[in-house]
């Protein structure tokens, strides 16, 4: 058996599974672990270096959801190859990952009466940060009213800009600075804004299925937009290859809407296409906050070593869908061409907005907030799986449960149509994710897609057993 | 002489003047009083009415920018033809006319210290309704923080809609209702919008020179863009009418950058084209707020008896750029349309600004805001105009001085280049007006643009007389 003596260090501000997982990286990184060398099991693992067996899983869901170990049936746990792993420039910082078994607050109000509304996009209203938010807003109105009266400026608030670089080094490994970002009204007006002043080629593949906002955009400045299908692991690079486009969006770390986490190899994959086109990746990391298992795997923007990745960042999911505040990190080589056609157009994001948002970022607020909503979603997700295990079983395949603020379940041999109409007799609301296929009759007829960040734990225990009863009695 | 005979009401709402302006467009419109027919001089009209002679130039005034009227050197004022006059079907309220001599409240807090900046863009800061805005804020967060955190109407808040359809037809005429509208975070994304979800043409046809904000969305939008030139009352209708477009974009109230007020008989003209093509006309309305001299003409939207107008409005000029929230009242048959394209797309002003804008409005602040500003800015116009007559006389020429928050300045025989420098070595900052050609060479040197909005009356003073110095000393 190979052996692993990392030095744990008790004391540490990083967990142990933390250590333990970089420490295994590290070995499979410089050749001391091989390919398909099978690593312990977790119980000889965690005997061997007394830590408990939840420390050892947790390093090495990790390293599979990364796509370093590969999992095969009744052999073991297996190092797999490592070929185009690109290096990680800007790590991501050990953020502490936190499993409460209960949300910090679950408050006992009521949605809207009488319905339980599973729509994607929703957030949780119970748990907003209204004092913080509200004092933000008034600091700026306060003290930053020259700030929050004037246009301000075309690329966005400066002091935002840079809380959001160092957000972006610590959480995604993105190493950026304020010059190369850019923000924007929205995702769709951030890709409408490249579409404008970028040469982008006339070409651009996307993922099928893909958001169909970007795919809406795409097409309305007269983009030939290809459908690259997805394989296990996200887009096929081979029908990427083929297709003539050397533009490409993207959403890595949570496929819209399907939920594949792309692995770490596919990624590299991904980036040498790119670097073999002289082609880039918009690469749109939507809901990165929230992922269930193991830490966020490096954004392909910390991958890239060429400049080539486009990133779309939103504060939709992680903060305030009514902010409207989105934003782009460009390559270097792209910001001054893009700052140059901004010069005959006004910033479109409130500027109280910006300030405000500064403000919250600055003191602290915004990371405070991350950390609860992550462990609110964690729970109403986990609350989620268990309660279509208990009440579903058998009769549903769940697709794309790692991470984000959606699933969707494969209501085995039913119609959509159907189901919706069953579920909302029932006061469910549940929804098609047709939509977003570009020929939507491609759709699997038995896909529903349920958002569960804005519904609470008892109501989406409540809602599943409904769903039961609509759909199977 | 002809005889007026007008019943006057002092005890009427409606101001003297006002009432005097609207019996002789009726008399003009119905007959009585035919083409040519000389008017009574403002002397002889004040005497036979017992009015004071302010009245009756406050209405000749109103009807001379209105194009009813024609003043004819050393010959006296007389009707013009009414040929293509359309009908007015919302006509505008009667709003107050008012002439304080000096602004509501100068504050005596200085800009920044050392310099007079005249950059157009800047609204007033010291007369912002900081206490009444923060309410509404406020408010929106207390009690409605539901509208506030969700992504909110694709097509904007339906409580703001219905405002700013109240506002349309009290203080321009134009009747739609709150289903026409759609709002949009500035301007330049109101039109990004229109060329990406209508049917436009390939070819649109704009003022020459026009906002580069405006043509840099054409253009980016693969439009082909065909330059109209610029006649003393607006652009050339026989111009467009041979260039192959069947949509323009105009600013019919206040030409920008050169400050025309489009004359109702050349409004008429402009429809009948497009009434003739079948096109579309895009109405800027972006300042219409600020006029100085009588009231506002109807905008082409009023006049519109064919649905052939899309209207864009906007809350930078008369509230707060730092908002980015403007918007777009569509013709009926083309809202559908438009909605349906909006239905891959979020609405990008952020939905605390929608709330608040829409509490702001629906208490009355923003009428009485942009009173105040009218008569601050009229004042600071004033004092500017009076700054540039005493300082500058006849070595300069003002262009576009009826209305708006900034005008030209025609320093004859000079090159803005050497006036900017000059200036700025005295500490004032004026601007070149250049970018707004299509083709900037094309912009006479010798043009200057002065905005005044952001300037108290003071600085102007002084402004002005620094120029002086820097330019002519
Ligand atoms: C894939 C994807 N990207 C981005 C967004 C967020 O868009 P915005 O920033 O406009 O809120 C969404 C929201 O639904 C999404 O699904
Ligand atoms: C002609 C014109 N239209 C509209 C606007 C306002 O644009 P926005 O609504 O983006 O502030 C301006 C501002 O400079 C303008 O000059």
């Amino acid at each position: 058996m190979i052996s692993l003596t990392p030095k744990l260090e008790k004391e540490s501000e990083s967990p142990l599974y933390d250590q333990l997982y970089r420490y295994i990286r590290k070995q499979i990184e410089d050749g001391s672990l091989a390919v398909n060398d099978r690593l312990p099991s977790i119980r000889q693992l965690s005997a061997h270096l007394v830590v408990s067996k939840n420390t050892v899983e947790a390093a090495y869901q990790q390293l599979l959801s990364e796509g370093y170990l590969q999992s095969r049936p009744r052999s073991g746990i297996f190092v797999l190859p490592l070929e185009q792993v690109p290096e990680v420039e800007g790590k991501p910082g050990a953020s502490v990952r936190q499993q409460s078994e209960k949300p910090l607050h679950e408050s006992s109000l009521q949605g809207r009466v009488g319905t339980i509304d599973f729509e994607y996009g929703d957030v949780e209203l119970e748990l907003f940060p209204v004092k913080a938010w509200k004092r933000c807003l008034a600091e700026a109105m306060d003290n930053r009213l020259h700030e929050v009266i004037a246009y301000g400026d075309r690329q966005g608030h400066l002091g935002l800009r840079e809380e959001i670089a160092r957000y972006l080094f610590q959480s995604r490994g993105v190493a950026c600075s304020s010059h190369q970002i850019f923000l924007s009204a929205g995702t769709a007006h951030a890709v409408s804004l490249l579409c404008q002043l970028l040469p982008l080629t006339e070409r651009i593949a996307m993922e099928e299925p893909g958001y169909n906002g970007v795919r809406a955009v795409f097409a309305n400045h007269g983009k030939d937009v290809v459908q690259i299908p997805l394989e296990e692991d996200g887009l096929s690079i081979e029908a990427l290859q083929g297709c003539g486009a050397n533009v490409v969006y993207v959403t890595p770390s949570h496929q819209f809407p399907i939920g594949i986490v792309m692995p770490v190899q596919k990624r590299g994959k991904l980036l040498q296409w790119a670097y073999e086109q002289g082609g880039y990746i918009l690469e749109d990391d939507y809901d990165s906050e929230f992922r269930y298992q193991g830490q966020p795997i490096p954004a392909l923007k910390a991958l890239d070593r060429s400049d080539r990745v486009i990133y779309l960042g939103t504060f939709s999911k992680s903060f305030l869908p009514g902010a409207r505040l989105s934003y782009v990190v460009l390559p270097e080589s792209l910001a001054d061409t893009y700052r140059n056609g901004l010069q005959n157009y006004s910033q479109s994001v409130s500027t109280l907005v910006q300030t405000a948002m500064y403000l919250f970022m600055r003191g602290g607020a915004f990371e405070r907030h991350i950390r609860k909503m992550k462990n609110l979603y964690q729970s109403r997700h986990r609350a989620l799986l268990r309660a279509i295990h208990d009440q579903l079983g058998s009769r549903v395949g769940i697709i794309g449960q790692k991470s984000g603020m959606h699933l969707l379940l494969d209501v085995y041999g039913r119609e959509c149509e159907e189901l919706i109409q069953l579920a909302a007799e029932r006061g469910v609301q549940v929804y098609s994710p047709m939509k977003h296929w570009t020929n939507p009759a491609e759709c699997p007829r038995s896909y529903v897609m349920l958002g569960f960040a804005g519904v609470q734990e008892e109501q989406i225990r409540e809602g599943v057993s409904l769903l039961r009863q609509a759909w199977f009695e």
